[in-house]
């Protein structure tokens, strides 16, 4: 059977159960209006741990074993995950503990989309019975590495988005649950000449609007097929920007699109362009998305979720900043 | 059909052929024994570039055009890959060329078994008729990044391995070819507590040792059903200790092990214990071993990529150093 409908978008035989979900999320996240649907908050940055990079890596830990247990599962076949660390440090150390046959990847702030399309795809493929996936970030371990150390006080500027300190994880599985993965579009780089690190939702928009309208055509549906259209972490400024792109491409997806990293700091003017990071939405599809698919008031979704492939020392070197985005339909029966 | 065999191994229903490769090395590789099986070789560490990063991506991406150029394409349903530098830039630069959809992943310098590993999951489900794996590693921008600077002139420690600077490259597809991947053992992290960044083979030799001796069990084999067991980059002292680790679990490698690390930079006694980087492995392969396996000197043999999965800061904290294998049964009809 042939499930790739070409363009990098793919089908599935039957919908992928997700069986289970953990999130977890900081004191700014419980301050926001998706508190109460997140699994845990913590008021405590560093979680109990002698440094940022140790807490995020704890976050990812509990997350996983949180969405293991929503699942009643031990352990699954694999784990694939990955965060926006260096050597994704926080996945691998996480990995360590819970000792499962691990995939690390790096897809920067798309990694839970792309983690969920990996899972899907070894499950419909016949390789695992169960996959779990997840991914975090932490505001401070990525303003120290990408940006400033916080120590320095330095303010942010008016299109910077906040790094979500949080994490997500979702348990995928042939059993049926209801919740399903049905059909996914991996994304290609796209790169329109940004090179402001601090204006990441112009970066990642054009990638965005390339998966949605990619995924769209390649599935012969209209915008409005989705209740919505969730993209991880544009922002304002980059939700605005999809918007606009996707308009002179001659679709309009202002009636269904949504951003996470608009969602979860909503209301919070201190945030600027909002949250940002793989734990956005992550935290934001594991708590928010999923529940609300639950109790009926999502039927049909797409999560697109944004990365930007650049590092300090290519931003140094005076290159652009890279945007993907992968694209993973979930449906409720 | 179920294809999973318990603990990270995996059969695929029929072999996943490989229908083409490309592998280039730098000058230092080109003055070692493998040196007439890479298809280029460049004397020129910065590869016309300006900066040895851009260099490293120029690698990675010409690895992927011979790759596919072999294979007759002109380009394939997705791209998996990475690479050993922070954010994986020379994987990501180099998919904004290729315009390919793209699925980054990080595994340090198990990068190339696990995007073959992907990649045939991928091909074998039904998901892509054909898929290019590939990574890259580069001296300079190694040290710079996990040691120190070259500019400093700092020593080699009796333990430490010399990066590859190199990159290789393989299509897979369900085009048959001859030779093909049979099967594979995803790892799980293995962490024995070495803390030094110079000596990686010790680091990773227990998570190689756990990783044959899982695939093997596992498969029912002994460890001679292969011609040849190949490591990606233990060097001679983490082989040694992978020989010695096995043997105190019973099972007897010395006569079918050997180590890519150890073959690219043989009888040069200035790199102290061998290659290493995600292009070691990756060149011999796609240089060395698929090319002797073509010419019908090998029939059958497991590839086993090791990586280390520490940063410089999970260094700093204090951290050992977790250790993770994939392994990859590869067989000429």
């Amino acid at each position: 059977m042939n499930k790739n409908r070409g363009n990098g978008s793919i089908v599935f035989s039957k919908p992928i159960n997700i069986i289970g979900t953990g999130s977890i999320a900081g004191h700014k996240e419980a301050e926001g209006p998706l508190a109460k649907y997140f699994d845990k908050t913590t008021q405590d940055a560093l979680y109990g741990q002698d440094s940022f990079e140790k807490a995020e890596r704890q976050l990812f830990l509990e997350a996983v074993k949180m969405a293991l247990k929503s699942a009643n599962l031990k352990e699954t076949d694999f784990l694939v995950g990955g965060d926006l660390l260096n050597q994704i440090i926080s996945a691998g150390f996480a990995s360590r503990e819970l000792g499962l046959p691990f995939i690390g990847i790096y897809g920067a702030c798309s990694t839970m989309a792309e983690s969920l399309i990996l899972g899907s795809i070894l499950v419909d493929g016949g390789f695992a019975r169960d996959v779990v996936c997840a991914t975090s970030s932490h505001f401070a371990t990525a303003e120290r590495q990408f940006r400033f150390p916080l120590e320095l006080g330095t303010p942010p500027t008016p299109t910077s988005q906040h790094t979500v300190t949080g994490s997500g994880s979702a348990v995928l599985s042939n059993v049926d649950s209801g919740i399903g993965i049905t059909c996914a579009t991996i994304g290609k780089i796209v790169d329109l000449g940004i090179t402001d690190a601090n204006n990441m939702g112009a970066a990642m928009a054009p990638a965005a609007a390339q998966t949605i309208l990619t995924h769209i055509q390649n599935m012969a549906i209209p915008p409005n097929y989705y209740d919505a259209i969730f993209t991880g972490d544009l922002g304002s400024l980059g939700s605005e920007i999809l918007i606009d792109l996707a308009k002179k491409c001659g679709t309009d997806i202002s009636d269904v699109h949504q951003d996470c990293g608009v969602l979860i700091f909503s209301g919070m003017e201190e945030m600027k362009c909002g949250g940002s990071g793989c734990g956005c939405g992550a935290s934001t599809l594991c708590g928010y998305i999923i529940k609300e698919m639950q109790k009926g008031n999502f039927k049909r979704i797409l999560f697109v979720a944004t990365g930007a492939l650049h590092s300090p020392t290519s931003i140094q070197q005076g290159e652009s900043i890279p945007g993907i985005a992968h694209a993973v339909e979930i449906t409720k029966e």
